[in-house]
């Protein structure tokens, strides 16, 4: 009905994620002296006390997010958590509960949503989380998985994707490109699985890349690292959508510019190999692909020594100022712009 | 392919949307000291310095808990806060901040998607809220909205399920049914519209409780009224699946029983007269319809001066040894067990 009385009709994939966010929220006003701050972060950031209360909320929607042909629900469940504590530690903060509401249809049995729940129980308990809320219901197709994620802080330890300064030093940890890897192998497997029903794939060359892509880990420990190693980072920002597009977002929040260097960006073995087998170029799943959920940071170039060899943190380029603009330093000296074309979820949808 | 590999299947409507909840959450467990209340109350409860945060999560689908046949978008964007608000006040909270995360398939336009942020931006700025976050992706099919609200509470005053005592008094606000007639009659106007588009349906007389069905509002002012009043309820509950399903959960939770007085009920004329057209008994409806978000409390005897008389505040019964029962004390002076029949969306489905 909605179709008939509406004379307009902008197609959302006209605008894509980031800016539909934008658009839609562009009127809400903020009236609570609690809140710090409110959309436009990983996390909104409330204010109680000497501490800082964050909040994060995700949405996992079956068919678009994940796919149970070859997602296992408890990894499923697992991978929920990580998405959102993923977020709350690129506050520089500690997760401390959780929520989660699931929609489900009924053509899942009680022991699939067990096996969903036991993946959440796993999270909760090696993330050191509590479960405190949630709501369960029927959806008339799929499942759909939304957690919110809450967090605390101390008031001068909160770290925002707008602090990024000229010469800070640009940090990833971990490596990147992984998660993306593992789902086209996952996809690949899928469509010969379509084919030959009983063929039996051996994917042991592959195994670090589709963990990534099956059960990812938020960085908890870098968190931890950086309070043992005395840095607060001046921005920081988690990687769900691939390099260049977190990398754009630090540096139009923060109102700078940046230098990454192609030669500096980790990637594991297999993500190169696998590449080269998909014939693929690895810079470009480095900077595309998403759901490494790793962290990416900038640290003031005082702290480069606390920070210098350690194999978590990767240094892969220079914050400028704004209007020397944001580039990639090819192997070859070469210095082209960084654009996003990060994984969205709504342009992804045919 | 879960259907496969798991050998058994026990359907989800065996349980019902409670026992599922409970079954599915009973291996959590609490490690944070914050964590104050966990699931199985209206809202978390999280300790933070003088004051608590209570938080609050609910899920709508297309389909199972609106249908946009007759259900604006803009009402819808206006209820879907409003659910959430009512879980806050439920524990005697301001609310303070919402998140809101929406699953939508691309059936809609962007002018859809921002008629229904008109009307939570209307809830926002009307109940004097934050937004803070979300998040906005795509759905295979249909309209899902994830809200999750957070509030704050002195910690002497927050308001549980668990604290009615024997002799304490059942209190209702607003009075109770209109939501669930106005949903019979927007959806009998349904069935005449399939049949005749071009009928013109005169809803003069039903204004009152369509209105409780499309636009609810959650009760804040009662939660500043109880506060003028100096009184703080002994256990608490918002009405959000029909009187008798949340008198069980304070009953159960507190271990107490209760007598509700038939006659006491309080019922708007509109539900009255509907009820009697569609040829329902009205206490059926007010005992299991949902929907109408009002708050039903229990009241310590010593607080009766305070609450007496107020129109927005309805004694209905009185809380009993929990050996005694749950009954409702019919007009014929009759005492009939009180069972939930309540609203449940996983039964609702086929």
């Amino acid at each position: 009905m909605i179709e008939d009385k509406n004379p307009k009709r902008t197609p959302l994939s006209e605008l894509g994620e980031f800016k539909l966010i934008e658009h839609l929220t562009k009127h809400f006003e903020i009236t609570q002296t609690s809140t710090i701050k409110s959309i436009g972060d990983d996390a909104a950031v409330l204010d109680h006390g000497d501490k800082q209360i964050v909040v994060s909320t995700d949405l996992l929607v079956e068919g678009v997010h994940f796919d149970l042909s070859y997602v296992p629900l408890k990894h499923l469940g697992y991978k929920a958590v990580m998405v959102n504590l993923s977020d709350i530690y690129a506050m520089n903060a500690t997760a401390t509960q959780v929520t989660i509401s699931i929609a489900v249809s009924n053509r899942f049995p009680l022991e699939a949503l067990e096996e969903l729940y036991e993946g959440i129980t796993t999270a909760a308990k090696l993330y050191n989380i509590d479960v405190v809320g949630g709501d369960t219901t029927s959806a008339t197709s799929g499942l759909i998985i939304s957690v919110t994620a809450i967090g605390e802080v101390k008031k001068d330890k909160v770290v925002l994707r707008s602090g990024a300064k000229p010469n800070d030093l640009l940090v990833v940890t971990g490596d990147i490109g992984g998660a993306y890897m593992g789902l086209q192998v996952l996809e690949r497997e899928k469509e010969v699985f379509k084919v030959n029903p009983n063929s039996q794939p051996d994917l042991s060359m592959y195994t670090y890349i589709i963990e990534r892509q099956l059960k990812p880990e938020a960085r908890k420990d870098i968190i931890e690292l950086l309070e043992k190693l005395a840095v607060t980072p001046t921005s920081m920002i988690d990687i769900s959508d691939g390099l260049s597009s977190e990398v754009i977002h630090l540096c139009k929040q923060s109102k700078v510019g940046v230098d990454v260097y192609e030669n500096k960006i980790p990637l594991d073995p297999q993500v190169i190999s696998t590449c080269e087998e998909f014939n693929i170029d690895s810079t470009t799943i480095a900077l595309n692909g998403g759901e490494d959920y790793e962290l990416l940071m900038t640290v003031s170039q005082d702290d480069f020594p606390k920070i210098k060899g350690n194999p978590n943190l990767t240094v892969i380029g220079y914050i400028t100022e704004e209007e020397r603009g944001m580039h990639l330093v090819t192997r070859a000296e070469e210095k082209i712009p960084i654009i996003a074309k990060g994984w969205n979820a709504l342009n992804n949808q045919s």
